[in-house]
């Protein structure tokens, strides 16, 4: 896992521009307060402005304009971003290819592409479709004619139910069900009779699904998750959805059946949408809110009912002063009515 | 999976009369807009009425008294019921059984029905029984003692732990525990000391459990769920419980310990219920609400803690209105103050 | 499993007291109602205090001073405990153990303790270790380099990834995820370039972790989860966290990001605590609550941002009131303004 990396590669690597000496080598990334010399770190918040003076760093990643103390500088944009690059240059190994491993089940008319891993204890049902380089974890089952892209992670113990669709470079965590039947039934006098869910799901390029989250298949068509969404842990999203690209979904957001997210919104925790809705790009759903109307794009709210956050900033202030308030309220009513005596004994 | 069907034999089916043409042969159903020559569409909707005149469908399912603009007509009391039915007749096959193959795991003293399948790196220990036509998918474990009914499918990666009893025509989606330790200990000091969970969960007949649920194992006796009950993902049901018949328990609720639930009750998304609490037949919890106390039967509630439903709606209107409710209160208060002051000093 | 013990063994056992015959034999225990002959019972809750003169047990478990009706009697100061140390030595046997079974994929250099049993279908990659009587149940997989203590059980389908380590006597329940990979993304425009998750999860001694929890494994360090600390079902710890020692975390509980949890913390059932937070030892969090700020040691909230727990049941009493003070509201500022129009008609 060692590896030299020069100043000047590295800037190259994150775009940015060396100030001090390009040739000098770096071996690995830590905080300003861990790094040792040989090593390279970054600052990200200003706040710790002033370690960047004292950090044993060889180099130090900043945004533009900040004080390199005579450091050996790479001047970046996004410092976080480039923190995150370097994490990746220097940790993040692809796993090298093991093929079938003995103890793996896969079914008849499956395809492979070149370089897969697919684990001890890991089935492939019969007719579905691994793209190169793919790796699948113990215990991760592929029921039939499912299609999986290049370069997808499925880690242990999930499932991709029949026919679901699978983009490039998707990272899918351990857990998840992705293609289970949406959730519908038709009354039948004091019982349910089950509509069956013949849709599927469709994961777009780039997307990653967090541990022990469920994606439900479309009743007839397709559930959609757009390219770069990132989805966290325990997440639920019903059939029908259509999920847009970049979104953010924090763990244990439920979106209900048939609701329609535009681009780049973000679901914080345990937040929920109703199904049958439309909800615009760059919106922002309030941790544990619940969305139950459309919501324009660049919406902000919280609540259950969602509204205004900046309203339910201040409304959440006043809650809790609730019973003092009512108490005036009662102790006007009696004031009043007194004025309201006292003006009548006076007529 | 081509199958012709004459429209007379699809209102035998559906208990349904026909008007128009009962020969007119029907091979697979869609949408009013979607449906082509040779399929059934149908009218769920009295909204989309107009469409029935424009539909390519050879044939509708209609509510009684609807115009069928004449075409061939099936009239069925609840079309959407006659949907689902026809979605069944044309879409859902029983898969072939495949005997216990290649990689499956079946302990001592298993007892097999008739037609049974168990899939590759799915586990059955010993002493357990499964019906006729059983399905385990891949991946999925069942522990020792239990027993399952007939026709029951058990998908991918789903837990049942021993001695469990699930009933017939069950379906248990991927990555379910069923059985697992109810949370239950005793303060020793400053610790927790474990109490066992010695009971089981017994699944009744025609219940389905959505993907990820968890229902814990009762600590003594059992665990129920009622014939019937639908179950969406991600839904938390705690030991003891006893929910009834044909309930909807929607995605990600939880039950706590020891409530009973009564027949054909609803849980909106993200509600719960706490523990040691009844719930009467027919009630309905709205989302992400909160029920802290006994509720009778047809209750219609919301809110944390929940309240009437009716109710609940009105207040929340308010609610985002109490910054100006509460200004408006500091006014009158001066105002009040304003006149005391006036009529004290013409006393 | 059929045990007979003197009652002077059981006292000796639960460090209590008998009143009565100590030779009296035992072999099992019941509830009041259900005792039989030859079983002993309990009385936890005063309540039921009355049963003790009618219950067929042959001797029952009192606290201090309670009324023994003449029957054989253990005394001790914590009934409740009692039953479950009871239930445990009637009712709990460790299991067999089978070592690694036929169909169990165990990897190269994986260090075995003395009598594991690891099941069929249940997966150990390389260079992991097992402690002593570990129980790997079906479908478990335990990814390269982890480290498990002794007398842990991980039930079946649970996943621990890379190099997490797991304490003594810790019980993981079915289709838990530890270890995977935090949620964190840097943003890049657009899109969101994931940040590699290369800490890990320790889990310390004595730990209980419900069905499909999930855990994540700290961006660059540790995501701790303190000794004795018992987990409920379907809870989201994110990464980095660091839970104290003995807390109670009810289902479908989330711990955002970086927080941090003091000792015997109680969050109660859909409760949840944003990011970067410190939560005081002795703290307890009310259903469904929402904590966004750090709380000092011995805090009792709830709500949505949470506040005192005892100011919260007065507003919550008074919310579904808010329409009729609104209304109230409107009646006095109408009452003022007549007051003020006859005064500034008599000026």
């Amino acid at each position: 896992m060692h590896m030299n990396k020069s100043l000047q590669e590295l800037a190259d690597y994150l775009d940015g521009k060396v100030i001090g000496d390009p040739s000098v080598l770096v071996s690995g990334l830590a905080s300003l307060d861990d790094a040792r010399e040989g090593e390279i770190t970054f600052l990200a918040n200003p706040r710790y402005a002033a370690k960047v003076a004292s950090t044993k760093a060889s180099a130090v990643v900043l945004p533009p304009g900040a004080d390199g103390h005579g450091k050996n500088v790479i001047e970046t944009a996004n410092p976080y971003l480039a923190f995150a690059k370097l994490l990746t240059l220097f940790h993040v190994r692809s796993p090298k290819p093991q093929g079938v491993m003995p103890g793996a089940f896969v079914g008849a008319n499956v395809a492979l592409g070149a370089d897969v891993t697919v684990y001890p204890g890991a089935t492939v049902l019969d007719g579905s479709k691994l793209g190169d380089r793919v790796v699948i974890y113990p215990g991760a089952v592929v029921y039939q004619g499912v299609t999986i892209g290049d370069d997808v992670t499925i880690h242990a113990n999930t499932v991709i139910r029949e026919r679901c669709i699978i983009g490039n470079r998707v990272i899918i965590h351990s857990g998840v069900v992705i293609g289970s039947d949406g959730f519908g039934y038709a009354p039948d006098g004091e019982q349910w009779f089950k509509i069956p869910q013949v849709g599927i799901v469709i994961i777009e390029d780039d997307v990653e699904v967090g541990a022990n989250c469920t994606i439900d298949r479309a009743a007839l068509e397709v559930t959609r998750i757009g390219k770069g969404t990132k989805i966290d842990n325990l997440v639920q999203i019903a059939h029908n959805c259509q999920i847009g690209e970049n979104c953010m979904i924090v763990a244990q957001v439920g979106i209900a059946g048939s609701t329609k997210i535009g681009k780049h919104v973000t679901f914080a925790g345990q937040s929920a949408v109703v199904g049958h809705l439309t909800i615009g790009d760059n919106s922002m759903i309030g941790a544990k809110s619940g969305v139950a109307c459309n919501l324009p794009a660049g919406s902000l709210v919280s609540g259950i009912p969602a509204y205004d956050h900046r309203q339910w900033l201040k409304t959440s202030a006043i809650v809790p002063k609730l019973p003092e308030m009512k108490k005036t309220l009662g102790t006007l009513e009696k004031r009043i009515a007194d004025l309201e005596n006292l003006l009548n004994s006076k007529k």
